[in-house]
């Protein structure tokens, strides 16, 4: 390995995300020049078995089944939480307090409420810290972030967002533990709201700006689950499905949706921006393409483009292979941490930084708020 | 010509739907086997060296500048209303009392109120009436239709609709006067809700059934216009956008969004409905092909088809080519009329009817209380 | 009806290509402002019924069951063949020398010999003369020619070129006879090369320029099939597919491909054309749409672009409808009507006549005879 | 890291494909199971200080600049060639003399006589060998290879395969040299052929069988280029372009093409094959998708399946993410290295093994054969 100076990385979680972010630590200097070098020092689970087998997939070099050892040893510099959202505030605000970084898996809290104290915790620490809302940087959406900032849309008109799965129409899925605490309000917080919509809102205020009031509707299809903790049969009380409507500070209109009742589709996570000039659609099934329509292009010839962003002058692009070879999901957790890395310590932090994702939890609240009440809810402002 | 027996068709107004429909009563005979045959007898309207023109090129027999005189005459069968919203009431109720059969142009009226009176009259009259809800009749939508009648989808879980413009997005554009009476509310009634909209529900409620409530928003993104008639710049009183959520009766849950600054966005009218078992989707720029999804497929091979709508066994499709051979936009109204023609003293008349059509305007007049309003509405259940 | 010049039609065959020219002549005048207006005159086919029934629907004026009564009537002004390839020569010969106009249904003929002769005749009785390669006058078509036209593409390296169907896979189906003449050697003069190719040849020789020389293979994958008039089972002689490479004369290598045995493929036509600086491409099944590659866009934003062709400043469509609606397959048989009205007497009569034909004819002959030789062949030079 | 068997890799070659492999045995077993832990022993290449940064970024344990000290060298167990064709033959037969395993870039040599000369020195060692076509092992087109197995497709009619590019159009480009190797015949063998249209064929011989004879032609647009290594113009020897019909064993008709010359076309890889019952198509662009035509499906409603081969149950799928989320190129190399360890002593050697990639070379040898005759050729059969 090159002498570059490295930087410890103690996770804390082991399952779908403890993979994908260890693939990134391991990944991420293979592909970028970046000013640290992660190593990953130790890994922290509480099932022992999985967890050995974890480490030993992925080459960790030590692990704990308490958390709390990660934050108090002196050898990790970055505290990886890869755990359910009920456990990201007491960690962070512990490994802030310790002087760790912080990179945190959304939604950043439970609410808005908690956010706001992991926020001042890791503020008044000062340490690194982000929360890994991982969609900004598939290259197609950084793109269109690009081509946003270059002015060609002009006024935005309209925003709309979606994020449709249909994993849950079977009834006898339980609810709840290990690989389904997602359906667990305990552990979740919400449902699509707080799993799917927060990406799609996030992507949102990173586009279009901030998000001045919404109005909302939730619904649980399936009322009753068993839960696989307490094997008895529950109500469910996480939301299915979530669809609202915006209103974002530059006048524009948005609708979203999600849905894990939406047969047929896997993981549709897509956007759309309408502005007075051009337009620009993503969708995630196919998240190497960027269609873009420029109403100054001569025209007779205007047309949806399909852009197949595997070019080197696209974001992140020159980094890989040659034009036409596809990356895939995993690729923006690479990018993720290959950013981070760069924003330590140089002033420019990289995004979305816990502040950053307070505010999508703002949004989720009022969201929530609006389904329990049928009216119109501001979204509070970031101090 | 066949010796069939013969309805003679007055038309009042020649503008793009006065060609649609000319268009459709010509040709329908071409390629259905109608128990009636339509004659071009009368047209009707107020401009008269453009209605001579309209007339010599469709072949209509004969003319007139005042639309009771089309009421008035004993050769006419069938009253055919292609006006501007804000004259359907009177014409409809007029041609009704005279014992006309009478079609009239979307959207039914300017709001329920007025739809009622005329359903009143229309069925008082006891005559055959039809509203030109032309997109059900698109053999991708029949089909669909068919899948959803043949139970494939199992519980519905979503539905949702768009249907996107682009075309008065230039603040230059003027409100007003010929070609442009959609802008303005006093002939219009409203914007996007009533003109594309309406569209949307009507197919909504066909494939879908009832809507029980509504949470709407609207926006006039140009506020002011310079009115044709006038030649004022005036306010712009229509709704240039609106979004709204819904709730079927069916327990589905619904997103609607409609407007007219959606650059890149012809014509997009969309709807996708998800159940439980499969998912359907389809769109007005590729109106021959249907979005089919069937989760009772071979799990490894499940995937959304393409349905190129061209075979004989697909709805109205074997009276025109043959597979592969698509058809386009008109058609749509050569096979209302077909359907028309057929459900004449039948027992079964084509619907839409006014009734069904007095629904749509139920939900375009929840639509835009609420949109006042900020509340959810509920839709008046059809008498 | 408008009172300008009338030209008399006399049609010869009441099949699937009756019905398209039948609707053509009868719809051209509601959509184009041609110099002539054309009327259905007389309708001439063998069986009687059938005949009349064709007739009645599309309001032919008289009909005749030989031919040559419809050369022979002095109020005929244009004879239109639409009868199996077989006959083309004979009656278009007899209809040239009797001073008609004639519009010929593709191939023009059995082979290129035959064609020459064709042309011979038809050129010495200087009568308006066209061919029904109806594809050209597909809209997207029409913007490709004009794109190419323009300059665009630059130096031209790729024309490749299929048309795949897949209806005679099953080997029950006949062959002979009332609807399947095209499967029997005799009346067609080949399969799928005089058929279908002769369709891509057409296009791509208007597109692209001449060809020098090609090389073929073919393939009858049922051997024997029972013929409909003889009521034995025969062996085929047709060619169920045939492929070819091709060099043009302006450099560029092509690919051609047809078969009726591509499962899937209804119609499949399509064609591409790669340039120095720019590509296009475009397929029947979606046939509103013309894709674009420009590589003149700006680097980042470059893209296969989606022409939804169906704007007033596309090629025939300002007579149709309104942006995002779109027209049909058996609309570029009107558009051929609206061109051969315009170019008679004009100077400038509309392509391709019989001379333009007679080159696709040649490549045919081409082909087939490459295809049993196993060599490569040139293709004659039009004189 | 775990305690399984360890295979120490020793690699010759650094360019693009020597970071794709090096990813490959970095990354597999983290989501592999594989009976043996490849170890990154030793890196090889000329210039020292590239050597070094490569070794550096990919954690190679050692370097070598003479490629025979990898042969020599005790602790390497597998050879992985990733030099230019010219090299291969020289390399692999030294390395299996060496007893050791060898894995090898394509195409396997620089032409089928070399390559008949290594398949002999290899089998007589009886070392584990593979070549890197690596397209096999894209999920879908695995998932193809399954559909095919099954029966699904019944009798073959017709295979297509096309691998498009355009980065060589632009006259300016040198040839020969470091990253432009490609386009000087005398280290590659040759262009497009060898190249790209090699991919294609290994492809189409697994999916569809051997083939029997060849008809090609192929074109050198520009004709001369400055050679990087002399600093001199020079005539370009390879072929910028290659199409070629064949005849497949099963009966089956075939078109491929390849070029650098299609503007608009990174790397267009594609394969479709027509069935009696069914038909398959592939493209890299979407390398995640898979189209499926079943003729058994009921009839209204067949469609082109578009599956998203993101499942559990899709090849190799099950070790990567959740449903939805896609991989990408770089992916199908990781698959290879994890058959390649499964194969080893299992008696079932994962494919293509050298002898298999023999046949590849023999059918681009016919094809550059007939190219030069324009005649048909016979593709020899593999002893």
């Amino acid at each position: 390995m090159s002498n570059k100076k490295t930087l410890n990385v103690g996770i804390i979680g082991y399952g779908f995300m403890g993979r994908t972010h260890a693939n990134a630590f391991r990944k991420v200097t293979n592909f970028f020049d970046t000013p640290f070098q992660p190593v990953l020092k130790a890994a922290c689970g509480r099932d022992g078995a999985k967890l050995k087998a974890y480490a030993d997939k992925w080459g960790w070099e030590s692990t704990e089944t308490d958390w709390k050892r990660i934050i108090e040893r002196s050898d990790i510099d970055i505290v990886d939480i890869c755990t359910p959202n009920d456990s990201h505030a007491e960690i962070a605000i512990a490994a802030a307090r310790a002087g760790k970084m912080v990179m945190c898996e959304k939604p950043l809290s439970l609410d808005g409420k908690q956010g706001e104290e992991m926020v001042r915790e890791i503020e008044k620490a000062g340490v690194a810290n982000m929360v890994w809302y991982n969609y900004r940087r598939v290259p197609a959406v950084t793109l269109a972030k690009q081509i946003i900032e270059s002015g060609k849309l002009g006024r935005i008109f309209h925003y709309r967002a979606k994020f449709l799965q249909d994993w849950t129409i079977n009834a006898d899925l339980p609810q709840g533990g290990a690989g389904l605490w997602r359906l667990d309000a305990a552990a979740a917080g919400s449902g699509v709201t707080g799993d799917l919509l927060a990406h799609c809102i996030d992507t949102a205020l990173w586009l279009n700006g901030s998000i001045d009031n919404v109005s909302a509707m939730t619904e649980t299809f399936v009322k009753e689950r068993k839960h696989q903790l307490t094997g008895q049969v529950e109500k469910v009380e996480i939301d299915d499905a979530c669809a609202f409507m915006a209103r974002f500070g530059n006048g524009s209109l948005a609708t979203f949706e999600s849905t894990r009742y939406a047969r047929g589709h896997k993981a549709l996570n897509t956007f759309e921006i309408n502005g007075e000039n051009a337009s620009i659609a993503w969708d995630l099934h196919d998240l190497h393409r960027l269609q873009f329509f420029d109403y100054n292009d001569e025209g007779q010839y205007r047309g949806w483009r399909s852009i197949h962003v595997t070019d080197p002058d696209h974001p992140y692009m020159g980094n890989w292979w040659v034009p036409g070879l596809a990356i895939g999901y995993e690729h923006s957790f690479v990018h993720q941490v290959a950013d981070f890395l760069q924003g330590i310590g140089s002033g420019k932090p990289a995004s979305p930084t816990f502040r950053d994702a307070l505010e999508t939890q703002y949004v989720c609240d009022a969201v929530l708020s609006s389904a329990r009440s049928g009216q119109w809810v501001n979204v509070p402002k970031l101090s």
